[in-house]
């Protein structure tokens, strides 16, 4: 840390801060570095004595919410780091009472978009503002630089956003990867989505992997070498960096740590949620929503166990094409997930501005990969809620890498590798890529079972045959 | 109509029936048909007037919920058949006032499962009982023989059931398409389910329709003679037998009727719903979701009018790798419905019977096909919430017929066709049959990341790794 990093403005207000854990102290030590003061409440004893060993003696310590808002001057901000859910409800109606009209709440947890929405319009006509902060880049993010997705009140943001893009991670370019994305729940939701991405990344990276050691019979420090060399190419990416150390990391008996790491991966629920927001804005975000489903699959360990059947060396596959996979795969789940943003931002009239989604995802978070400066451009090239495919550059970078995600997927499909996220990725192109799709097929059979009736390409209007082969 | 199937006993009480739109009125015509006599309401004057004209003189017509409430004798059994959503609560709402402790109220809409629970919750403690139930079959099916899956109170279902058991459609061996399937919701719910499974159905057979008519360029009526031949084999369903009319149906100008279809399916929501529970129950259903993206695919017709590009004919597919990747899709679509119905029903306490859906789908719903006597013996064989694939005999019509998907799938894939249904298909047999899935590699990035912990197979607890590739 060195003083040119405080970027802040010298006397700025205090801010307030709710929540001590792991990521909630991180932060704070982060505001402070930058010369925020902070007053700040921490509920859990434990919690609260860790966090005073490391915040400096000039903190004030507020006994409860309402102290803690006395202890601040008006108009207030005051930042939310507890458990999403509940806590943050409570926390709200403690609050609340405590502010004045002009004082700003910043949720920091990983909120379900929807709950924010909810917040936000529960709070209307008191003049509190809610800020929903998405906040990525675990501890050591927050810690030194996190990525912060910004929705709310324009005028409440201006005044909250020096201290926060001040802690901010920054781009190669400089840049403060901290912006207000759009109005309402747009924070939380752009951050629902990256997860989502996230989800369907590592799912194309993991099958990749399984191709590589059981489907190649790599061993894993070869395999670390190949997700080393994708890191220096079009592929960089920490995701891809941090997979070259995790595969190549061994146990204290010298074998594959990965080997003894049981196959049943969690979830936190955001990429569930950033497939339910598919389904219901009707988005096809189909390779997100297969890496949760392989999840489920994880889960199903004793089940797998008893229909287990053995597997060969798969053929045809070279890592030329596999790399090329993977690139694909993951230009399709940002452009997924972009859609996604887009469609919601229809629905819910937040005025999303996708290159700053972009431009904040550059560094700090999980996500952040070189891949993010090539659709910030395509995201400037296309219309609001166009699809970044339509951007010249990314659809050549698509039909560059599409040969290799076909041959993968096809040797994957032969050799009993099941690759969920490649294969649908590649359904994905190959249908957005059609001018026409058997749809007319499925109306066909609705209109003759259930007389759903069907338009015609040649006349308007709205028809129903009688479809018996005549 | 002869005598010998009215088979409901003479002099059963009456039923109400609210709704007299096509669904409503034909129920209707088929309960008089088995010797159930009415006490009728249709709000819309227009319906009313269709529908009176249909029904015999004997008919009672009220003029409103209270009216139709006091003409039937306690207990009363009210059939809703009205729009799903707000209405039934309206309905609901009206006829409550009018009822006696014992009424049982039957909701014959589509209804989403939970809207369900939440009305029979309110009901509990008035001695009201709301049956949820299912009706598939579409108009015809209402007509002469629906298949009925009915949800609820046991003893207020025993009640009921002898004049809807009359009115259902029957197997080939003669058992009545009609059963109470569990408590609660579990009507609506396996409703829901065989709708989704249906989407996935309708897909893959979509796909298979696109590989012939564009990938292999066969004429729509040698398309309907594959489909003829496949209703004949293992295959033998009803979807199978109208697909071999659609495509063989001609336009006035005697071209293909569906070359004239919009290439835009819509959607009512319950493939939407299906998908929706598969997540929130953790449940790996994936074919029934991309079936729901592929549709929006398919909404998408300018932006992938602006993106189309060429296909070449496919190459190395054969009809009876598709017809064997069909096989396996569908087997698929069905297993994981009926892996969601467990799911839910382990989370809800419904005590579903999943040998009774299996046998109330074999005949009057969309969903009809030889496949549900053997998925029903499969359901026989294993515990009641494993995996259907366990049993035997289906997991060897899955292994026979996987060589075929792998190749279809692989075709497709280097030939530009998207299978989303195959494709997710054939990935989740090779993830539910691989005893070590690449969940280690998403866990080991997970701890790397953010610290979420892993477990090992080697011993008890959890753990966090340095992972920097030592």
């Amino acid at each position: 840390m060195t003083s040119s990093d405080r970027t802040a403005p010298l006397g700025a207000a205090p801010f307030g801060l709710i929540g001590l854990g792991t990521m909630g102290r991180n932060l704070a030590l982060n505001l402070v570095d930058h010369g925020t003061a902070l007053v700040v409440w921490e509920r859990d004893p434990a919690l609260a004595e860790t966090a005073r060993a490391a915040l400096p003696a000039s903190t004030v310590w507020a006994d409860g919410p309402a102290a803690l808002a006395a202890a601040l001057p008006a108009p207030r901000a005051i930042l939310l780091m507890v458990t999403a859910g509940p806590a943050v409800d409570a926390v709200i109606d403690a609050l609340s009472p405590a502010l004045s009209p002009g004082d700003a709440i910043i949720d920091g947890g990983n909120a379900d978009a929807r709950d924010t929405a909810r917040r936000q319009a529960a709070l209307a006509g008191t003049g509190i503002e809610l800020i929903g902060l998405g906040v990525s880049g675990g501890e050591e993010g927050a810690r030194f630089g996190p990525a912060l997705m910004a929705g709310g009140d324009a005028a409440t943001w201006e005044r909250v956003a020096p201290a926060l893009t001040a802690i901010a991670a920054r781009t190669p370019d400089g840049s403060p990867c901290c912006a207000r994305l759009g109005a309402g729940a747009a924070g939380h939701f752009v951050k629902t989505v990256h997860n989502g991405i996230e989800y369907a990344v590592m799912q194309a990276l993991a099958e990749a992997y399984d191709l590589m050691r059981h489907g190649l019979g790599m061993a894993p420090d070869a395999i670390g070498d190949v997700f080393g060399r994708w890191n220096h190419g079009p592929l960089e990416s920490y995701l891809v960096e941090i997979a070259a150390d995790v595969v190549r990391t061994r146990d204290d008996d010298g074998t594959a740590l990965l080997d003894k790491v049981v196959d049943r991966a969690g979830q936190k629920g955001t990429g569930r949620w950033a497939s339910l927001a598919a389904l219901d804005y009707g988005v096809p975000a189909a390779t997100i929503a297969e890496a949760v489903f392989a999840r489920a699959v994880s889960a199903r360990g004793d089940e797998r166990a008893v229909l287990a059947t053995e597997r060969a060396a798969v053929t045809g596959l070279d890592l030329a094409d596999l790399e090329a996979a993977v690139r694909a795969a993951t230009v399709a789940a940002f452009v997924q997930g972009f859609d996604l943003i887009a469609a919601a931002d229809v629905a819910e009239g937040w005025s999303v501005d996708r290159v700053a989604v972009a431009q904040v995802w550059r560094a700090g978070c999980i996500l952040r990969a070189a891949l993010l400066d090539r659709l910030a451009d395509a995201a400037r090239r296309v219309p609001p809620d166009a699809l970044l495919l339509q951007a010249p550059a990314l659809a050549a970078e698509m039909r560059e890498a599409l040969p290799g995600l076909r041959r993968t997927v096809a040797a994957a499909a032969l050799g009993g590798y099941a690759v969920p996220a490649m294969g649908s990725a590649l359904a994905w192109v190959d249908g957005m890529t059609r001018e026409r799709v058997p749809a007319d097929f499925l109306q066909g059979l609705r209109d003759r079972f259930g007389a759903h009736r069907f338009e015609r390409t040649d006349q308007p209007g709205s028809f129903h045959a009688d479809w018996r082969g005549a």
